[in-house]
């Protein structure tokens, strides 16, 4: 039985396990066995392990000092299989990175100098920069703070997520394909789709193209899905993400769909006027309506919405400062885009929540490098 | 923010956190409270929590020495909510006792002296005791181990689990009106069950009561459960468990279906022969099919089936030295009702298997002696 420490962090609304990447190396097995392992993942209830059986509360991150300078910590991003021994790397998670954020300044991966604390993160999965800014009243790392996010009614440490730059890192454009707007041909026939890229890759659909207002409940969004499934694979080939031959991908672009603002009720029964945010949205988490927003597809619609052409722009309410108010399925979730010096793209934040859950040494059942 | 050692052990099929009674103590607060905010029992997700969101991985035991000689371990069993502020108190978990017997040899609650210990253990909630017998080889307490039971195919220290004298322990008689065979009022008129004490308060009827054959998937199942959640009702009344006036429970008593052995493949495809065991069930849990069976019905039902003219008793296959193999979803269990001295109802005896996940120190947010 291998040992393991890590801590249970709740980044937003996501449960993550951080791990140290030399207390990983130490194990002496691959991260992929020692978190299948660590998780049960061939599981779907994931009964023999630490994972919470659900597709945000099965996730982890694994953090070391960088290689380079300006950066305070680099983390892996990974999300770990329910049912399934696969460890998918290929994307960033946001409220992971928000996690990440308090770990170090819980352990010492960032010095705390004043009353405020920025982490530097670098995200290897994609390369994306992000920061994460805590207060560290007299310098000490907080444990309690009083921030919320939509979507959780539990208190945490606010912390400012920011995305640096956040345009073109998977494709190296903001626009992959050259343009604002696009038509791929659905199971419906053609749809007029914006393509973006910043924060993640994401298909940008207008609802009414769907017979949808944007203001939906999950379950009447559900009828949706299962068309922009379709295109979610006819994106991924226009943006050169994948080419006919690749097997399809459920979780790359993020794809919704869009529309002005007007009034609707929460999943929890709150009513949101049209006056109280800008832009509505509904998301696809892989086969399903997305609970609320992913907060990488956030920062492609704070993006999108600030360049002319695209359909976040043509429905958008435009603010002075950059601000754009999403009203998702849970809330309102505020971004806001601030311009970046040498030309680099505006830098996205978000105002987001964390939360130590626990500190923990796991047992880990790995036999001859195999999960047990 | 307050702080709680405890252990993540997996006991059977359930994920149960083990609490020290003197560690809960010395947080200040009561252990709803505690509870409450440790698994963030309000949110149907959990999310700020360590609760794992589903009835089998919301679960904790809080141990203590016991007051009294013959006992190693007292251990209250506390079902937490999920969504609802609540900690139910009224039942005992038999996953959860596999779970503090690992905790118990691993913390030092019961010497060591030879290549198996046994620790007995008192349920507060019920009254029942238990025994919980694990190998100890070299009196070293075990981490690994390769047993198995059916639900998981996570392997784990064996746990010979025994349910002791435990006839009578809710209402003080194994046929709390007397009778093996009573008739109760449902929704579609009249039907005959036998309402046993042992373990568990059970309601037991025939399946082709429901047009059933006691070997439906969980799907074909569900149809009958609403009927036998409305005589769940009637049972309490007759057993004595409820009045009228009371509210209605959804956890007491056990209610299912019983049917004479007959081929059947187990939710994961498993065919199963009708020689490979001796009694068909189907159990409800809570308003759903149980996928395996709890730990306290397979007793009730050992129970039931070596009394003449009960159900159980007219359709089980009788073995010599009290074996009843017992056909789930989810696989077969046996169990075994041994002979006990002093006129004590049998023992009935279950192998079982449990894994200690992970030890940690939780930080809980409690606010003014109330969940933040």
């Amino acid at each position: 039985m291998l040992r393991l420490q890590g801590e249970m962090i709740r980044g937003g609304t996501s449960k993550c396990w951080i791990f140290d990447h030399h207390e990983v190396v130490a194990t002496g097995v691959d991260a992929d066995t020692l978190l299948l392992a660590a998780y049960n993942a061939a599981d779907p209830r994931q009964i023999d392990g630490v994972g919470g059986a659900s597709s945000t509360t099965s996730k982890a991150a694994i953090v070391r000092r960088p290689a380079e300078p300006g950066i305070d910590v680099e983390y892996a991003f990974a999300q770990v299989g329910i049912g399934d021994e696969r460890v998918e790397w290929t994307s960033n998670c946001g409220n992971c990175a928000t996690a990440v954020a308090l770990y170090a300044v819980h352990n010492g991966l960032v010095p705390i100098t004043s009353d405020s604390t920025t982490v530097r993160m670098l995200n290897v999965n994609t390369g994306a920069r992000l920061t994460g800014t805590i207060p560290t009243p007299g310098s000490t790392a907080p444990d309690e703070g009083t921030a919320a996010v939509p979507g959780t009614a539990a208190l945490g440490v606010p912390v400012l997520l920011g995305f640096e730059d956040p345009a073109g890192t998977t494709t190296g454009r903001a626009l992959p394909t050259g343009r604002a707007l696009d038509t791929l041909i659905g199971p419906a026939g053609p749809a007029e789709v914006s393509l973006v890229d910043a924060g993640a890759p994401a298909a940008l659909f207008e609802a009414k193209a769907f017979g949808l207002d944007g203001t939906e409940s999950l379950t009447e969004f559900a009828e949706a899905v299962p068309a922009l499934t379709v295109l979610r694979r006819e994106a991924a080939l226009a943006m050169g993400l994948a080419d006919r031959n690749d097997p399809v991908s459920h979780a790359v672009p993020k794809v919704g769909v869009v529309a002005r603002a007007a009034s609707y009720r929460t999943t929890h029964g709150t009513l949101i006027s049209q006056d109280e945010y800008d832009l509505a949205v509904r998301m696809v988490s892989m086969h399903a309506p997305h609970p609320a927003i992913g907060l990488t597809s956030a920062v492609a619609l704070a993006t999108a919405a600030a360049i002319p052409g695209t359909l976040a722009h043509s429905v958008a309410r435009q603010t002075a400062d950059g601000t754009l108010r999403l009203g998702t399925p849970a809330g309102v979730i505020t971004a806001q885009a601030v311009p970046a010096p040498d030309g680099a793209s505006p830098t996205v934040l978000l105002h987001r929540a964390a939360r130590r859950i626990a500190r923990a040494e796991l047992l880990v059942p790995v036999l001859e490098g195999r999960p047990a």
